[in-house]
Order: structure tokens, then sequence, then C-alpha cells
């Protein structure tokens, strides 16, 4: 945090028992007056109930708080599912003495499970009284699932003299291959700006993002990003300009988040940035850049430390874009490990292999086909990966 | 084998050094007289060498012998790669006294490498010299990398009283997922059939087998499936009614070879087939199957043997087709584990652990929403695996 805090939101977080051990498990954020919010969701054909509910609720463009819980996604629960939901938003209400439809919701952790919202219910009135405007680490944390560290961040920026602030939370480690939203991120300003233009800007903001990382290829029911903005700082984003600047910033928040769940993904050692330039156009490098930050054969050999290009190229044959063999190079950081489609002998590899044995670093693919480019971030896939995912339960 | 030969085959497989500890890495297969020959390959825009080579030949449809070695892609190699794998078939050529252009070529290995092609050389007069009809055992387990059984298997049928037999040799075990053609797989068959014949029959019967297998969602560069026929049988497919009899039995060839290559997945402790049915098309039944069927998230819980089904119906659920959630239901085996997109309860998921402690078992889908339906062949995602692949260069 920095001790960045947007003016006029509080948040919290506490152990309601849905987690054993006492772990925090149940969090709120809370604008101390109407703010307007955009959200984008899971595109995930199985929702979870909150989903359901926060996609109706956010059609109106205001509300004034989130609750959310960890260890239990609410979803595959059916009307009771729905019921639960809206439940949560009602204890939620009754505490800040506001309506529930000015409260949205979200659910993470296990899917199938008939969620104890009794525990929730009685955990809610010393929630509401524990929150602060520094309880956003309390809050990143209540939502922790797999994750091994709360994730949050606080940015500032100007307009015409004004500092308006952005501070955002996220949790996410599993079940990453975001598809137009992401696990749940809650990304809060008091910046003044109308919904609609919150919406453009965090579909924006998300594709540049949320849209660029995996962790194992797994799109979640419960995903979502949520962006409030109450005004409060006097910064109003409204002109062009002062919208670019506003988006530049909620681009840089949303980006590290995004990045943070990648280095927090299930077993991850390596931070990998596969970068495609030289591709007929950005869809094409996305294309592959996407197989390859995809490919197990590729991840395993990342947490192996072995400069396994052969994978690499591999992975983009098969990414169904146009591609010569023979003009392809490869980079691991600044060393030239493939050119022209072929190994560049030993010597090279004992460099490349020095670059694997970094906890981030970047593969560069060069298709010299044309001017498309971009990147997707990844994580390298373990032996612990696997004993995370199939305990998971247990 | 059983004993069942086809008649005028005769195979073998050697040691030439390729790989380390006196294991067989060189293979031959040889026909007696000239077969046709048809066959499909991998769609990968990183073609091998001997892919590239073979491409050319077999448009003559006609082929005396294939040489196949281990332990070496030839992919990646450039120029002198196509040279090293045309010096391969002129090694065999020579040796068995035939033109190289009836030899065909396969690799398969590490990529990048340059293959030590006078290993090769030294090696194929010794390996022409040990064929026997019975020899498509050590055929078998000379084409093997990390394979950990050799694959072949005989079938015979009749086409008027007249007796004939097909029979498969395979490798993969990594790098699965086939696209309209796998790894390295030799058929031969004693029947005669024009070699535009054996060409649609082929492609069918993979498009029904070893497109509907996956171990790790990664195209190899080096996939290739042949099918040889000689016609010394005397049995010929060329009324349609024949060429159905040859196809059905060419499917349970091509069927059993792939689900051998399934069961000897790498790391794989589990065999499972995920079926879908009651998709609006059999197309639709596919997406679903084969997302499910690659999901990381589903594949770890298979090696804990949890019955975790939300994993499942998330997969599902980004497979991106027509599904309702409240419509589905869920079997493992004979055990309904989800009804209407639901748990089915405690009782339910005891029955259905038992299931997943089986090494082979069905997970079934029913969308309820059209007459659709597919099977796709999956393995368990294990801790062995990411072992097998962080290592497997050093």
């Amino acid at each position: 945090m920095k001790n960045i805090m947007c003016q006029g939101f509080k948040a919290a977080g506490v152990a309601s028992g849905l987690k054993k051990k006492q772990k925090k498990d149940l969090g709120i954020i809370y604008s101390d007056v109407q703010a307007n919010v955009a959200g984008v969701f899971t595109k995930n054909k199985i929702l979870a109930a909150p989903v359901i509910l926060d996609r109706e609720r956010i059609k109106s463009g205001v509300c004034r708080a989130v609750i959310a819980n960890s260890g239990n996604a609410n979803c595959c629960t059916g009307q009771q599912g729905m019921k639960d939901a809206e439940a949560m938003t009602k204890f939620a209400a009754s505490a800040l003495e506001i309506t529930e439809d000015l409260v949205l919701v979200a659910s993470t952790g296990v899917i199938g499970q008939p969620l104890s919202v009794e525990k929730i219910e009685k955990a809610v009135p010393g929630l509401v009284e524990s929150m602060t405007p520094e309880g956003f680490s309390d809050f990143a944390e209540a939502i922790m699932t797999t994750d091994t560290v709360p994730k949050m961040i606080s940015m500032q920026g100007q307009l015409e003299g004004k500092t308006f602030t952005i501070t955002g939370a996220v949790k996410g480690s599993g079940m990453i291959r975001p598809d137009m939203a992401t696990m749940l991120c809650f990304v809060c300003s008091d910046i003044k700006a109308d919904s609609d233009v919150l919406r453009q800007m965090l579909l924006a903001g998300v594709e540049r993002s949320f849209n660029r990382i995996t962790v194992d290829g797994d799109t979640s029911t419960n995903d979502m990003v949520l962006l409030m903005a109450n005004g409060l700082s006097g910064a109003v984003a409204k002109e062009p300009s002062h919208i670019e600047s506003f988006q530049s910033l909620l681009d840089n928040v949303l980006m590290d988040l995004a990045k943070m769940v990648v280095k927090d993904g299930e077993g991850a050692t390596k931070f990998v940035e596969v970068a495609v330039k030289g591709a007929v156009s950005d869809q094409d490098a996305y294309r592959v850049a996407d197989t390859v930050a995809h490919s197990n054969l590729v991840k395993t050999a990342l947490f192996g430390e072995d400069a396994n290009w052969g994978r690499i190229l591999a992975a983009a044959g098969r990414a169904n874009v146009p591609l010569e063999p023979d003009k392809v190079d490869i980079f691991f950081d600044d060393v030239l490990m493939v050119k022209d489609g072929m190994g560049c002998g030993d010597a090279a590899e004992a460099e490349a292999t020095k670059v694997l044995k970094k906890d981030e670093f970047t593969i560069l693919i060069d298709l010299h086909m044309g001017e498309g480019k971009t990147s997707v971030f990844t994580c390298d896939f373990s032996i612990d990966y696997v004993k995370i995912n199939a305990d998971y339960r247990s």
C-alpha cells in the first residue's frame, strides 16, 4: 500500500470460519459516498451465483460496497446459491445501513458445495465494524485461496492539479486463463467518472493486462474485475486527455496486479514474458505467444531450467499462423539461441541456460514476417502445481 | 503379436549408438514386393526433415521400406537435416538393393540437434541382415523415446474367403495432441488396395482414433502415420463392401494403438475416456470432450483421485458451445455425480471416488441439448509428467 489511500474508501477482512485454521475468508470494500461502477465478468458458460447477481445489479452503474468470501465459490449451487449470494448482500446492506441493491458480491474457492451463509451472517457486523482506510491489506488476505501472498497496489496520478488514487486488490493463482475478465479483482479510485467511461476504460485495461496472462489455461467460473470510482478526490475523467491520463494509470495498476497473479501462480518458480514480434498481425503475435505460454512441454522445461528451444519452436509451429521455419529467431533475454530456425550451438546454449536460472526473464520470438507484436505472461509448470491440484479438496 | 504376421513383411530393430546404454534406436520395415502406401503428417508448421522428404516421396503411392530412428528428431536441422534424412534412405536402399525413392524415413527424439548419420550408416547392414517376419516387436522397441513399453498390434479379417492381416506399431508418450496425424505409427497389411483408397481409409481411421487422444496438448513436429499394403494375402479392398470391411479392421487397429499411446502417456497412472453426449452437434461434443480432456485442473484431480466435478463442469463451460448449466449431468462410469448441474451429494461422491481409484474409467457428460456425441481419450497429469519433462534433455 505504501500508505497511499483512495479517499472515501474503507475495507476490512476477517475470519468467518469458512476456511479452516481461523484464516481470513470474508472481506468488504465500502465507499463513503455512492460510487460509479463498471465490471467485466467471466465468459465461462458455467457462472457462479455472485457473477449472475452482479451482472444484473451493475446495470444501474452505481454501488456502495462489495462483500467477498473465499473458501467457497458458490458455483453450481442452483437456486439456493442465488439466495445465498443475495443473503450476503443483505447482511452487508443491513450492517452498513444502505439498500442491498448497492452491494455487489463475489465468492472464490471450491465449486459445487453449499455456502454456509450463517457463518457469514454472524461475521458481517464485526467485519463492518473493523473497516478502515488501511484495511485493503486485510481484504486482500481475505480473498486468497491457493495464493501464497496477498496482492494489492496503489498508484497516484494528477489531473489539473488534483491528485487521484487507484487502489486495486486481486486474488488468483490457479484456474487462470482469463477471458475478458479474471479471478477476483477489485479496483477503487477517488476519481470522478461516468460508469460508461469506467466500463470502456476497464475493458481496454483488462484486454491489455489480465487477458495477457496464463497460469494453467483454465478459465474460472467466478472471474470478475470491478472498478469503483467515488469522485472524492475532485479529479474528473471526462475530457479525452483526462480519460487518457486515468487510463494510463489504470493500465499500470491492472498490469501490475496481473503480473502478481502469474508470479504467485500455483507452484510457480519462474515469471516469464513470452514476447512475439515480426508476426503478420498483432493477433497472430498473440496466438503464437499464447500457444507457447500455454505449452505444458515449454512450461515444464522452464521449471527444469532447460533451454529447450525446440519445444518453443514446436509450440509456435502449431499456433496456426503464417510462419516460415527458417526465418524464426529466438532470444532468451539478450541471448540469441535460435537464428533462422536453427540452434546457435553449445556456447549460446550455455549462456541461455544462465538466463533460465533467473527468476524472471523474457523469451522473445521474432518471426520476421511483419510488424505484429505482443506479450503474454506465464510461469513455469512445477511438481508443486500437480501436488497443489491433486490434493486441492482433501 | 500373438504370432499373427502380415504376409511378405519383415522388420527389425537394433542399437546404433544414437541412444545411450545400447538401447535399440534404429528400425526398419520391409516389404518383399512393392507396396501401395498412404500417409498422414503433422499439421505443425515446424516440420522435421523426414516429414518433408516423405511428403514428397509418398506422392508416387508406392514404397518398399521405412527406416526409422529414435534418440534424435532430425528437426530444426536445416539443409544438413534434409541431407541426413536422404542419407538414411540411401543406406537402407543400398543394403536392400532397391532404389532410394522406394524408402521412407522417420525420426523421433530431441529437436534441434544434428543427427549422427555415421552411426546409422554403420548399423544399417546389420539391421537389414536381422530382418524377420517376427521382427516387428524389435522395431516397436527401436522407435521408443519416453515410452515405457513397445506398442504394437496385429488383427486379421476375411474377404471372400481370404484372410488378410493388419499389423501396426506406434511410438508416442509426450508431445501428444495429434492433429491429422500423430507421433510415429506404421501400419502394414497384406491386403491389396490402391494408394488412393489407402489414403482415404487412413484419413478416416486417424480422424476417429489418433485425432481423439491427448496426453499433454502439444502437437509434435514429427507426427506421421504410414499405411503400407502389399497385396500378398490375395484379399482385395476395391468393392465398397470390401473397403468397408478393411476400414472396420483398420479402425480397430488404429484405435487400439491410439489407446496404447495414452495409456503409456508420460507419467500417466490413469486411462480415462471423456465421453460427451446430448450436444447440439458431434463437433460441439468434440469441443467439450477435448476441453475437458486437456484441462490441467481436471487431469491433476484425476491424478489425485478426486471426483472434483466442479472442474469438469468449469472446463465444459469454457468450450464455447451451447450449454445450459442446469441441464448438465455427469457420470463417473455408472455413478451419477452431477444432476441438472448440481452435485448429487456425499453418498454419490463416495461411490464416484471408488471409480476414480480404478486404472481405467469413463467420465460421461450429458448436455441434454441435442444428439451430438463423441469421446476423447486422455490420461491423468502426474508429478512424474513434470519430472520427465523438466529433465528430458539432461
